[in-house]
C-alpha cells in the first residue's frame, strides 16, 4: 500500500495524529484540588505577580504554535486551513518526537496579512514560540517580519528557514566533498518562493558571494516583469548588472544548483554545462527537478533530494525541532541569521567525514535536536 | 502542605500540566513518510475535496479550544491571559481525563469584545468546539451569543452553563429529598455575574416559575441603579412588579438559596426566615456564603457547596467534559437549553435515591461523562 493510502487510513483510524496528555496525576479528589481548584489559584497568583513565571509554571515555556492559513500547503497550493491541518498536526508530533517541544496547530480562517498578524499576536500569550507554516510567498515575508518586530517570542517561517538551514548544512559538506569553498562558488537557485528566498538569504549570511536566482520567467533582475519587492531587493544585491536569461543560461559554469521549484526542470545537458564536479540539490518533492541517477550520469558529483528513498535527503525535520528547543530553553526573543548559520554548521559537523552519498545526518540519529539547540543557544 | 503550595510546586516541577502526544508511530523513515510527507498529502487532499472530512481525519473532531482573556479568573479577578493559563491547562486535562476530549488553552491578548469574537472565529477551523472560560460579565454574554450565531461549531461559556447544569442536577435531587416541585418553589439567586445568570436561565428552562435575583445592591429590578441590559431583561421576566430590597428580604419565605457571590453573605437568621426545609447552595469558593454546619444548625434541609471537603459538591467537572463529548460525537452546531436540561436531568438520575448528604454523583464515578454525552445527543 502506498504511503498516501496508509496515511489516509491511519488518519481515519486515529482521527488525526496528536492528542493531549496530563503531566499531573488525576486519580482522586486531592489530585483534582492540586491540578484545579482550589490549588491552581496559587500558580495563577504567582504569574499575576510576575508574568515571566508563566515560562516556568505553564506549558508556555515549552510550547510552539504551528500557524498556517492553508495558502501554500505542501505542493497542493491554496487548500485552506482545514485541509492544512494534517500537515500542522504532523509538524506538532515531529516537534514532540524529535525535541520534546509541545506544539499545537493553529489553522487560521483568514488569508489577509494584517489579520494573520493580528490573530497571531492575540493568541501569543499562551505560547513560547510561533512556527509559521505553509503560508504563500510573498505574503509570508511580511507576516514573519512584522511578527518578529511586534512579538517578544521567537517567530520562524519554517518553509523559508528550516529548509534553508538543512540546505546550508548539506552544501557545507557537499563543498567539502568536492574541495570547493562557499566564498568561491556560484550557486543557481531555482524557485523564488518562500524556500528559495530563505535559502538565498541564508547562503549569503554564510559567506556565499555569487548567486543567480531563477523563477518561472528566468533570472530575477530589477525592472524585469513579474517581480515583487522581495525579488527586487534580492536581485539588486545578487544581480547588480541586471543580467536576464533562462535557467539553462544561468547554469552554464555554475558550481551548484538548488531547486525548490518543479519536477523535471533540469536536464542532463544543463548539468553537463556546469563547472567541474557540480553539486545538485533537486528538492522539488516528491518528483525532483532531475532524478539522482540521471544527474549522476551527467556528471553531478553530489546529488541531494527531498526524498527519503534516495541518499542525501534534505529534510527540514533536521532543523526546526532543535531550533525551537534552543530558542525556548534560552528564552530567545528573535532567531537571528547567526543562529541559523550556527545551526547549519552544527548539523554539517554531525557528519565529520562527508561522502558523495552522506552529506547529512538522519533525523533518527541520536541527538540531532540537541546539537542544533546547543548551537542556537551558543549563538545567542 | 496546602493544596496551594503542592500545586505551585508541581506546576514548577512539570512546567505546567499538559503535553502533546502522537497517536502515530514515529520510529523510522517509513513512519515519517506516513505521518508527514509525502503520505500526509493524501488526507490533505481528501479534506480539500470535502471539508467535513476534517472531522474524521484530524484532531478537529475531538478537540476543544479553552479560550480566555484572563478577565475573571477563579476569584482572582482580572489577572490577564498569562496568569489564567494554569486554569485553562487544568480545564484541558480535565477534558482529557474525564471525557477523552482533547482540549488546548488559548489565552488571548485582548479584552475587547469585538476582538475576542474575531480571534475565536479566526482560530475556529482547527477546533470542533469552543469552551469560553473566565471571561467577565457582562462581556461574556455578548461574546457567547455572537460566537454561537457566527460559528458552525458549538460554543459554551462554562462559567455560565457548566455550573448551571450541575446546580440544576443537584437541585432536582434536593427537591426530591424535601418533597417539593420545581414549579412550586421560590429560588433566590445571589450573584448576577456569569454563574448567576446561567443558573437563572437554566432553572427557568427547567420549569421554575418564582425567582428573585440579588446582586451587591439588592434585588434586581428594571429602573434600579447598577443594572446592565442582561439584568434588565431577566428582571423584567422574574420581577415584573419591580420589587426591590435586600437579600434578607428576598429570602423571607423562599425555598431555595443559591449563592455564587461572596463568603459569609448569609447568616443563620436568614436561613431561619426561609420556608420549611430550606435548600442552601452556598457556592462561593473556597469560602461559602454560609458554612454547612451553620446552615444545618439553622434548619437547612440540604446544603451544597463548591468544596470537595463537604458533602454535595457542585463541581462543574461533572458537566463540561460530557457536554462537549456529546456535542463533538454528534457534531452538534449549537448547545441548546434543552440539551443542558437533559444533561442536568441525566446527572441527577445517577443518584437514584438522593439523600440529605448525597444529591450529586462524584466526578470520579464511572461513566459520568458518557451519561451526560448521551443525554446531550438524545436531546439533539
Amino acid at each position: 500500500m502506498s504511503y498516501a493510502d496508509q496515511s489516509a487510513d491511519l488518519h481515519r483510524k486515529k482521527q488525526g495524529k496528536l492528542e493531549i496528555q496530563s503531566t499531573f496525576p488525576m486519580e482522586n479528589s486531592d489530585d483534582l484540588s492540586i491540578a484545579y481548584t482550589p490549588g491552581v489559584a496559587e500558580p495563577c497568583r504567582l504569574i499575576a505577580a510576575d508574568q515571566s513565571q508563566a515560562w516556568d509554571l505553564t506549558i508556555k515555556g515549552r510550547s510552539v504554535a504551528v500557524v498556517t492559513d492553508g495558502s501554500a500547503v505542501l505542493g497542493l497550493g491554496n487548500i485552506g486551513p482545514e485541509a492544512g491541518l494534517p500537515v500542522m498536526e504532523g509538524k506538532a508530533i515531529l516537534f514532540k518526537h524529535f525535541a520534546n517541544v509541545d506544539a499545537y496547530p493553529i489553522c487560521l480562517d483568514t488569508q489577509d496579512v494584517d489579520e494573520i498578524v493580528q490573530a497571531v499576536k492575540w493568541i501569543a500569550p499562551g505560547f513560547g514560540g510561533i512556527n509559521l507554516e505553509d503560508i504563500s510567498a510573498p505574503r509570508c515575508f511580511e507576516i514573519e517580519r512584522r511578527l518578529e518586530e511586534e512579538l517578544n517570542i521567537p517567530v520562524m517561517h519554517d518553509d523559508q528557514h528550516g529548509t534553508a538551514i538543512v540546505v546550508l548544512a548539506g552544501l557545507m559538506n557537499a563543498l567539502k566533498v568536492v574541495g570547493k569553498k562557499i566564498e568561491d562558488v556560484c550557486v543557481v537557485v531555482a524557485g523564488a518562493g518562500a524556500g528559495g528566498m530563505g535559502i538565498a538569504n541564508l547562503l549569503f549570511d554564510a559567506g556565499l558571494k555569487h548567486m543567480a536566482m531563477v523563477d518561472s520567467r528566468g533570472m530575477i533582475a530589477v525592472g524585469r516583469g513579474g517581480m515583487n519587492p522581495y525579488k527586487d531587493e534580492l536581485a539588486a544585491h545578487i544581480n547588480p548588472e541586471g543580467r536576464t536569461g533562462t535557467l539553462a543560461e544561468a547554469l552554464k559554469g555554475a558550481d551548484v544548483f538548488i531547486g525548490v521549484s518543479q519536477p523535471g526542470l533540469v536536464d542532463e545537458e544543463m548539468v553537463r554545462s556546469m563547472a567541474a564536479q557540480p553539486i545538485i540539490f533537486a528538492l522539488s518533492n516528491p518528483v525532483p527537478e532531475i532524478m539522482p541517477d540521471v544527474a549522476e550520469a551527467a556528471g553531478a558529483a553530489v546529488v541531494a533530494t527531498g526524498r527519503s528513498d534516495f541518499p542525501n535527503q534534505v529534510n527540514n525535520v533536521l532543523a526546526f525541532p532543535g531550533i525551537f528547543k534552543g530558542a525556548l530553553e534560552a528564552r530567545i526573543q528573535t532567531i537571528t541569521p547567526a543562529m541559523r548559520v550556527a545551526a547549519a554548521s552544527a548539523l554539517s559537523k554531525m557528519v565529520p567525514e562527508p561522502t558523495v552519498h552522506k552529506i547529512l545526518p538522519s533525523p533518527f540519529d541520536e541527538g540531532v535536536a540537541d546539537v542544533v539547540a546547543e548551537a542556537v543557544k551558543r549563538a545567542a
